[in-house]
C-alpha cells in the first residue's frame, strides 16, 4: 500500500531560537484532506567517544524540557554549512575538552519522525586528546567517563534516559 | 557541580494539535538569565510485540515531517487519563490488529530531552492474538511482522530510521 501523504499548502506557525512549527495541510493516499504540524530542527550530531582505557566520555547536564539532570553522549547542532565531522569534533570538544583522531559515523536517525524532522548523526570517536574549546555560555555540564560495564549497568537500572544516548551505547556495547 | 535552572516566567507561545511550544524565561546555574523554548508533548507508549515464533511486529508508514516512509515498532500518544498499558494494548490492536496477553514495560525514555519532553514508555508483548481495533482515519498502516534475524539485518544496513524502535530492537536482541 502506497501510504505517501502530499503536502498542499503551509503556514509558518511559531519560529524561535531552536524550532519552527509550521502546519500543512496534506492529501492522505486516500484522497481526503488533514493537516500535519511540523516541528523543525536543525539536524544534530551526536558523539561516543572512547578513551584509551575503554571508557565511553558521558556528560551529565540539566535539560529545562524534562526538569532534570540528564546523562548522555555529547551532542549538539550543527551550524550553518558546517561539515558534519567537524560538527561532531566541535561538540565533543566544547562538552568534554578532547578532540579525536579518529571518528567515523555509526549511525543516523530522527528522533521522532511524528511531529519532528530532527535527524541525528551519531559518531563513534576514538584516539581522543585533550583540546578545550569554549562552548556555549548557557551549558553547565559534567563530565563522566564511564566504563562500559557500568555503561551496561546504568542502562539495565533505567539511569540512561535519552533515546540518542541509549542507542549510540546499546550499539557500542553489541 | 549544580547545573538545575530554575523557570522564572512562561509564555505560551503555540498551542497546537500534538504540540505546544512555550517560552520560559529561566536562571542559570551561574545566576544569569536566558530563556528555553519548550515543546510540550504527551507521553507516548511504543510496543515492540512479537509472534509465536519470534517475530517483531514491525510497521511502515509515511512521516509527513520526514517526508518519507520509517519502519517503526507501534507508538503512539497516551490519551487523557488513559493507563499507560491500557494505550500500548489499544495502539497494538489500532496499528497491527494484535493484542497482547503479556505486556511488560522494558524502558523509559526521552526522545529530545533538549527541547521537547516527549516520554516514550517502551512495552515488550508477548502471547499476541487478533483483535483489530479501527484507528485513526488518518492513518495508514503496512504491517512487517520480522524475524530477528532479518530486524538485526535492517539496523546493520541503516534501514531503522527511528529512535525508539532502535532502542526498541537493541534491546531486544542483546
Amino acid at each position: 500500500m502506497d501510504t505517501s501523504e502530499k503536502g498542499c499548502a503551509s503556514r509558518l506557525a511559531y519560529d524561535g531560537k531552536i524550532v519552527r512549527v509550521r502546519i500543512d495541510h496534506v492529501e492522505l493516499p486516500n484522497g481526503s484532506m488533514t493537516y500535519r504540524e511540523v516541528v523543525e530542527h536543525a539536524t544534530a550530531v551526536a558523539i561516543a567517544a572512547e578513551t584509551e582505557d575503554g571508557k565511553i566520555l558521558l556528560i551529565r547536564q540539566f535539560r529545562y524540557p524534562v526538569g532534570r539532570e540528564i546523562i548522555e553522549v555529547p551532542a549538539g547542532i550543527v551550524e550553518d554549512e558546517e561539515d558534519l565531522v567537524a560538527a561532531a569534533k566541535r561538540e565533543l570538544r566544547e562538552e568534554t575538552g578532547f578532540d579525536a583522531r579518529e571518528i567515523r559515523e555509526i549511525y543516523r536517525f530522527f528522533t521522532s519522525p511524528g511531529f519532528s524532522n530532527e535527524l541525528i548523526v551519531l559518531y563513534h570517536a576514538k584516539d581522543i586528546f585533550p583540546s578545550f574549546l569554549p562552548g556555549d555560555d548557557d551549558e553547565f555540564i559534567n563530565l563522566m567517563p564511564t566504563s562500559k560495564e557500568e555503561c551496561l549497568r546504568l542502562i539495565e537500572s533505567g539511569a540512561i534516559e535519552d533515546a540518542k544516548t541509549l542507542v549510540a551505547l546499546l550499539m557500542l556495547l553489541r
